[in-house]
C-alpha cells in the first residue's frame, strides 16, 4: 500500500498518536482521538491549548534529538498540525515510526519555491511566478507578468505575513526589504471572484473523500470566514477535486489536506487557480466540526492510524467565523446567540491578530 | 436568584469546573467545557477515563476531608457525574464553593424512598409504591398492590442491579434476601408500552430548556437504545416537560436532569408515570452530541458555569446504541459504517457489562 504500515493495520484503541505542535489545531486533533479511544501525545517547544486536553504532553526543542527520540518510542504514530515542522525532524521521527502525511508533503508546503515548483511539474493552474533571490530578479519577473504582483518568501508565511504587493511602478528595492530581503517568489497577482478550499481526506489505503468546498473570506491576511455552501457548481467543485486528488496522490499523502484555490469566474480562461496547499487540518475546514458527523480533525485522525475513513457529508448549511484578539472579549453574548456553536481554544493571553476561538452558525441544509 | 452566585456572573473563559467522578460521563463533560475555554478538575476516588482528557485531575477518597477542601480551593464551581456522590461531600464542598445541582438534588435521587416521596408530595403519577425493611412488610404491601411488583433496594441500584421482581405467589423472604435485605422500595409492575426519558437543563436564572424526549430500550437493566423522535406526540411530550420542570423547580435545580418515564398507552387513565430521576447528564441524551448543535454536556456546563443555556434543538434524527463489554470489539467494522458516529471511552479493560462506548446513528430530521 502506500505506506510502511499496511492499511488493513489500523491501530487499535489505546494506541498513541503523536503530534507535533500544541496550538487550537493539535488541540481539536487530540478531542477527536479521544472520541475515538485513541491516545494522544503533543510535542511542542511551547505549551499551548492542546496540552490541556491531551493525555500526554513533552515540551522539547524541535532540534533536541535525544527528546525527539523518546517521543518516537512513546506513540505509535506521528502528524503534525503545522507545515513548519523542520524536514530534517520529520526524517529522522520517520526512520523510527511512521509519520503521516511524510517528510514529502512537508518539504514541499513549507517552500513556496518548491510548492510551485511542485504543483507546475503536475501541470495544475497556477498564476505565473518566478524565483526572487535579489532586487533585480524583480524587474525581470515584473517585465514578463506585466501587472500587478505580489512578493512572498518561500518560508514562514501565514497569515499575511511576509508578503507585499507590487505594482509595474513601484520601487522594487524597497519591495525586497519589506519581506526582508529573504528568498521569495513572485508572483502574478490575479483578479478573483472569491478564494475558495478543498479540504480532502486520504487514508493509508489511498481512498480519498471531499468535504464540501467552503467560500473563504479574510482580512488583513488573516481568515475572517468560511462559509458552505460556496457559490460554485458541481462541475467547478469536481474540477477542484481532481485537482485536489492529483496533488494527494503524488505525494502519497495520508491524512487531511487543505488546497486553497481562486475562482476567477466562470468566463474565465482558466477559472479555477491554486493558490497553495496546507498539509494538514485547516481553519477553513473548522465547521466540519459542528455541519458535518465526521469532522475533518476526527477523519484525520482516522487517516493517519490507519482506520476507514468517515463519512464526509454534513448535515447543515453552516459560516464559521474566527475569533480574533479582542472579539472573544464578546463570549457571553455569542453564548447566547441563537444556532451558534462557539469554540474558545483556552488560551491565556489575549494579543491582536491571535485566533481566540472561532464561532459556527448552522442553518438547515439547503437540498 | 437561585442560589448564592448571582445568574448575571458568568464564570468567565479560564475558569475551572470541578467534576466529581472520573467515568464517561466526566469524560464528556470536560471535552464540553474545553471546547468553551473552561477548565476542568476531576476528582475521583479511582482514575477513570476522564482523566486523560482534563487539565487536572485528583485521585483521592471522598471521605478525604482535606482533599476535598484542597479540591474546594482549585476550582469555581462544583458538578458531578454521579448521584451517589454522599451528601455530606456535597455539603462539606457547598460551604466552600458553589456545587451544582446542590446536595437536595442528590439527597432525593440517591435514595429512592426519599425520591417517591418527594415525587408523591409534588403529586405527579407514580407507580403504588411501599416502604420495605423487613420481609413481613413485603406482604403487607403485596396485598395492597394486588399484582405484580418490584423490589428495588433504597440506595446503589444503577443498571439493573439491587432489584428483583416479585409475583404475588413468591415466596417473600427469599425476594428480600436477593436484594441483600437492604431497605428498599416495593412498587406495582406496570404494563407500559415503552421507556423514554425527558432531558432538561436548567440555568442559574431558573431558564428551562429540553432535548426532544428519547425512547429508551434495555437489556439485562442495561441502557441499550435511546431513539429520537420517540413516538410521544406532542402533547404528551408537553406534559412530560411540565412534570420535569416542577421537579427542576421544586429542586432550584441547575444543570442537566434526566426524568425517566413510562409511557403506559394513550388510553390509559394515566398515561405517563414516573420511574426515575437522575440529576446528571444521562445515557438516553449522547445522541446530542452527533445530533444536536448543542449536547447535554455542553448545556450542563453552561447551566452550571452561569452561561446563557445553548439551543437543545436537533437538526438530524438519531438512534444511539451502547456498546456494551465485548460489543467494542467490532470497532473496525463500527468506524467503517456509513452514517455512524462511533465514540470510544478509552477505558482499558473490557468486562462484561461495563459500558465501553456507543454509537450514534444519523438520518435527516423528518420534519
Amino acid at each position: 500500500m502506500t505506506d510502511n504500515v499496511s492499511a488493513l493495520q489500523a491501530l487499535p484503541p489505546g494506541s498513541t498518536i503523536g503530534i507535533l505542535g500544541g496550538g487550537q489545531l493539535a488541540r481539536m486533533l487530540a478531542v477527536a482521538a479521544a472520541r475515538l479511544g485513541l491516545y494522544t501525545h503533543i510535542y511542542s517547544d511551547d505549551s499551548g491549548p492542546a496540552f490541556d486536553v491531551a493525555p500526554r504532553a513533552s515540551k522539547g526543542d524541535y532540534r533536541d534529538r535525544a527528546a525527539l527520540a523518546a517521543f518516537a518510542g512513546a506513540v505509535d504514530v506521528v502528524t503534525f498540525e503545522f507545515e513548519n515542522v523542520p524536514v530534517e525532524v520529520a526524517e529522522q521521527l520517520q526512520a523510527l515510526v511512521p509519520v503521516r502525511p511524510g517528510a514529502k508533503a512537508l518539504a514541499v508546503a513549507q517552500d513556496r519555491l518548491a510548492e510551485k515548483t511542485f504543483l507546475s511539474e503536475l501541470a495544475l493552474p497556477l498564476a505565473p511566478f518566478a524565483a526572487i533571490t535579489r532586487a533585480a530578479d524583480i524587474a525581470a519577473a515584473m517585465a514578463e507578468i506585466n501587472g500587478p504582483a505580489i512578493l512572498k518568501t518561500r518560508r514562514l508565511g501565514y497569515d499575511g505575513k511576509g508578503q507585499a504587493a507590487v505594482s509595474p511602478a513601484d520601487d522594487y528595492g524597497r519591495a525586497f526589504s519589506s519581506v526582508g530581503e529573504a528568498p521569495s517568489v513572485l508572483e502574478q497577482r490575479l483578479r478573483f471572484e472569491f478564494e475558495f478550499s478543498v479540504l480532502a481526506v486520504r487514508g493509508c489505503d489511498g481512498e480519498i473523500g471531499f468535504y464540501d468546498s467552503p467560500v473563504n473570506s479574510h482580512a488583513e491576511g488573516i481568515l475572517r470566514l468560511s462559509k458552505v455552501p460556496s457559490p460554485l457548481t458541481e462541475a467547478e467543485q469536481m474540477s477542484a477535486r481532481a485537482i485536489t486528488a492529483r496533488i494527494a496522490d503524488a505525494l502519497d499523502y495520508v491524512g487531511v489536506l487543505a488546497v486553497e484555490l481562486f475562482y476567477l469566474g466562470a468566463g474565465a480562461e482558466t477559472p479555477l487557480i491554486v493558490n497553495e496547499i496546507a498539509p494538514r487540518v485547516h481553519n477553513s475546514g473548522h465547521w466540519t466540526v459542528d455541519a458535518c458527523a465526521i469532522s475533518q480533525f476526527e477523519n484525520h485522525i482516522r487517516a493517519v492510524a490507519g482506520w476507514p475513513l468517515g463519512s464526509t457529508d454534513r448535515h447543515s448549511d453552516a459560516e464559521m467565523v474566527n475569533l480574533i484578539g479582542a472579539d472573544a472579549d464578546d463570549w457571553v453574548q455569542l453564548a447566547a446567540e441563537p444556532g451558534v456553536c462557539l469554540h474558545l481554544y483556552g488560551k491565556r493571553h489575549v494579543r491582536p491578530g491571535r485566533k481566540m476561538g472561532h464561532m459556527t452558525r448552522l442553518a438547515p441544509h439547503r437540498r
